[in-house]
């Protein structure tokens, strides 16, 4: 089924107002996820909000708290999210590095204690939406082996990456570092598949490209093994040093399953403070016409990140958002 | 054979001082290659001496030359490389961001018009001894398939990240994003192995890990496939646009065969400007611990990035730095 964008919101916003969060989080919340939906990344939208919830409801999410400046020096803040709603206090982080890259040229606003900020892309396309180029990552409970371990120790450390252009089409990266996702193995299991790739180790340590195997032994490994490895454990080690928070070991020791307490950096550069905007779209656009106007590998279409998005935003503005009906059914009945 | 650091040192010195560089550079970059292969790094130290050599010969390096200022913002500077050794282009910005660092907390310098650095790592290390937290990158001319594409259109773009430790056991990873590089594809070659993954594509866009086949193809794939493509290309992005310089694909319209005119980008955060060392160390040691201290996958021994450089330092300092005898002699016929 498809839902208009302002019904998905509104009745996110209502649900969220029901479990005692402000008016304007709630808002933001609604807004942020409807919108993650609208923009095809299904995964990081609508279906997660029963989660949310239960993290409101579980106390691992506090929805009348939010981020508050530490300490700071220059361009460096360290914020504390003091266990608020994740989307809020990334918005905050995003707008006050912002704020900060205006007068320092480059800002880091790195907080702790966080919650998950659901979609990283978000922030991506606020950094581009001020003109600024972003690295933005946040750390997560450890869920993925390191490379050559029978046990998680890493998280998989989501990392955005954006660049604007004026036309709006910005660049925007936003990828995990597990190669696979638990999403993209059910699917392939449930569709009879094995995945191109190992996706993660069986009971003797051996690679399994099986998605059936994986799911039930549940040692992801990293994407491009050693290298996706080392990425991940220094994403984690600079947010969780430079905002003094936890780390995904750190996480992991806590008591219960449900990951909370994160931490988060959020990197942001001015380039059009020191050159024109149109000499920058100048570099990206050849940079991406060698790119796209490669010879195609057989079979494989060429994109560069961030490049589907506004087709489907689109598409899913005029005709809804696509939900599952199941999904959907349970969201209606926590209002 | 094997030939103590000094006279390493001095025979490089020596050298291109034979070949107009100045002596405080000589001095500089002799040092650095000759600690890059004290290091273990052998790949991007003595060995790679005879094509700067060529470089400079060519004029693609111009060894009287070093970087100089062009603009700067707060903690956010643009550097003009001016085609001078990219070691010592390199090492000016990293002291440069570190300076800045100091009284913005983060600060980012892009370096337009420099020349391969050899070593990433060796900017991580400067970071870290600096006690700051690294996030260093560089673009190169495309010499990496896209992911889907049968030409080459990304660089392999290293990347360093640096993170300090008090006890000086800094955790410091360098990486490009090929899944593998061409050594270790001849090595393989060499060896009559092939790898336990593709590592390019072969002329009908089929993916191969045949050493021999992928060397003849030269259609190196980027790690973790799509993942690895996507964040070379964002690095490529994010370093031309905040220099205003050449990106890969610029690089790779160039007259010549030879690498020049690359961009890179220096991120130094100050953590303790705003914490104790002390905290941090406690934080970093605690997720180390969770990958050491994991049951090994059978057959693998597990390492933070960075942990096995201190020892071969040590060993090759005792010993004298590992040297192909050919290589030396070649060295030694630039006299």
């Amino acid at each position: 089924m498809r839902i208009p964008f302002e019904e998905v919101k509104a009745t996110l916003k209502e649900i969220l107002m029901g479990r005692n969060t402000p008016e304007p989080y709630a808002e933001e919340v609604a807004h942020v996820l409807a919108q993650n939906s609208l923009d095809g990344v299904y995964t990081h939208g609508i279906n997660r909000f029963v989660a949310l919830i239960n993290s409101i409801e579980l106390g691992s999410v506090l929805p009348t708290e939010t981020a508050c400046r530490v300490s700071g020096l220059g361009g460096y803040e360290i914020w504390d999210g003091r266990s608020g709603l994740g989307i809020v206090n990334a918005r905050i982080c995003t707008q006050r590095a912002i704020e900060l890259a205006k007068t320092h040229g480059i800002a880091c606003v790195s907080i702790r204690n966080s919650n998950h900020w659901l979609r990283g892309g978000t922030y991506g396309i606020m950094a581009a939406q001020a003109g600024m180029l972003g690295i933005i990552f946040t750390n997560a409970r450890a869920n993925m082996c390191a490379w050559g371990t029978m046990e998680h120790c890493l998280g998989n450390n989501p990392l955005v990456m954006a660049v604007p252009r004026k036309n709006g089409e910005h660049v925007i990266m936003d990828t995990s570092f597990s190669q696979y996702s638990y999403g993209k193995l059910q699917l392939a299991k449930l569709e009879g598949r094995t995945m191109p790739d190992p996706a993660g180790y069986d009971d003797e340590g051996n690679l399994s490209s099986d998605p059936t195997e994986v799911l039930r032994c549940k040692r992801l490994i990293s994407m491009g093994k050693w290298k996706g490895s080392s990425i991940a454990m220094l994403l984690d080690l600079i947010t969780s040093v430079s905002s003094f928070g936890y780390s995904s070991a750190a996480m992991a020791a806590m008591e219960g399953t449900d990951e909370r307490a994160c931490s988060q950096t959020f990197i942001i550069i001015n380039p059009f403070a020191l050159g024109e905007q149109e000499q920058a779209d100048a570099i990206v656009d050849e940079a991406l016409e060698m790119v796209l106007g490669a010879t195609p590998v057989p079979g494989e279409t060429v994109r560069y990140p961030g490049q589907a998005m506004l087709g489907i935003r689109k598409e899913n503005t005029q005709l809804g958002i696509p939900v599952h009906e199941k999904v959907w059914n349970k969201i209606l009945s926590l209002k």
